[in-house]
């Protein structure tokens, strides 16, 4: 078997990603608690992290921590953020406007973190013109029109699975780089576009687990 | 500081448990292509896994790889489902039925790994009584009633994000040992619920990580 892992696996995992933005929240909450500093076994303690895996995360990035200080809270906030690149806005198009992409245009995360959706795609006729929030509903083939005129750069999938596949890309053929996926099933994306697919029963299988593990 | 740690943290971490739903699915669609075994290694390769994590993950519950042939496909899956608590049904109430309450009721993947929304609760009496799929809307009040008489034991939870905490002190107070919560914000849960939030912007953020890289 061929060895082309290294080549294949981006240099930063993306469960350290995740968990920056983990640590970004829990940063966010010591600013609005008033803390100052903190170490990294008390950032684990307090929010239940591995301090190890902390400080090992963050050494991707550079030195953070301050002997005998610790982390400043704000200063590795702004970082984080700038890392994450939440330190801007992101034009966002969705697809798919039924009652996920509905409750997704106006789930307030989103906009809270610098991602703004511009334009909403449908295939669904009696849509079409409308607007939600002075966003408007396009068919699908205004969106290479739409992504260079708004300049898109992510785009949010809430379709029927067997839509998802032709959806992703044609957001790829407009220039689209990243797109989260909420459809279920087998996508595939070419190489320049990066595809996070969206599984929300893997949200529910943790707690299954803990209550099969408590029953036994 | 006091050193709590080793009373607070389950024992198997919540990453783990999070890779064993990524490795059941792995092996499900590896069973669906007829590949009957897998090394540690080809698993890793072909879904962009970490072979040593893997093994490491999978160490916690048993001995699963047999010398010179690698893990059985099939075997390995139903292994892992039954440590995951889906080798049965559990019983779910879903509370909130605005549009993401109701695109969650109708999302495919929770009942294909055995949960079942029995129950949904909803604070607009103009729902109240109404049916969706053989389900009826009821007002949190019937919870306890209907708690014990469906036997539920999983909630999940899409109401606005003032609402939130309450209903989980409500679910909590019925007997619901385990909440699945979408409502953004600060919720605190007692310690005989396992509560799990799912925040969104988790997921955009890794993909905003990698396109702020690229940008660089």
């Amino acid at each position: 078997m061929p060895r082309r892992a290294q080549f294949k696996i981006p240099k930063i995992p993306e469960m350290t990603v995740r968990r920056l933005s983990v640590y970004t929240r829990c940063l966010l909450q010591l600013e609005e608690d008033g803390v100052k500093t903190i170490s990294s076994q008390e950032l684990a303690e307090r929010f239940s992290l591995n301090s190890a895996q902390v400080r090992k995360d963050l050494a991707y990035f550079g030195e953070f921590g301050v002997r005998g200080i610790g982390y400043y809270v704000s200063g590795l906030k702004a970082e984080l953020q700038r890392i994450l690149g939440l330190d801007r806005e992101w034009q966002v198009a969705l697809v798919g406007f039924g009652n996920l992409g509905s409750a997704l245009f106006h789930y307030k995360g989103f906009a809270k973190q610098g991602f703004r959706i511009l334009a909403i795609f449908d295939d669904d006729p009696a849509k079409w013109g409308k607007e939600v929030d002075g966003v408007q509903i396009s068919p699908l083939r205004d969106l290479p029109r739409e992504a260079k005129a708004r300049n898109l750069q992510l785009a949010i999938v809430a379709v029927p699975p067997e839509s998802a596949q032709e959806v992703i890309e044609t957001l790829a053929a407009a220039g689209i780089k990243a797109v989260l996926n909420f459809a279920p099933g087998r996508i595939k994306s070419g190489k320049d576009v990066r595809l996070k697919n969206v599984d929300l029963s893997i949200e529910l299988e943790t707690l299954s687990f803990y209550l099969a593990q408590a029953n036994r």
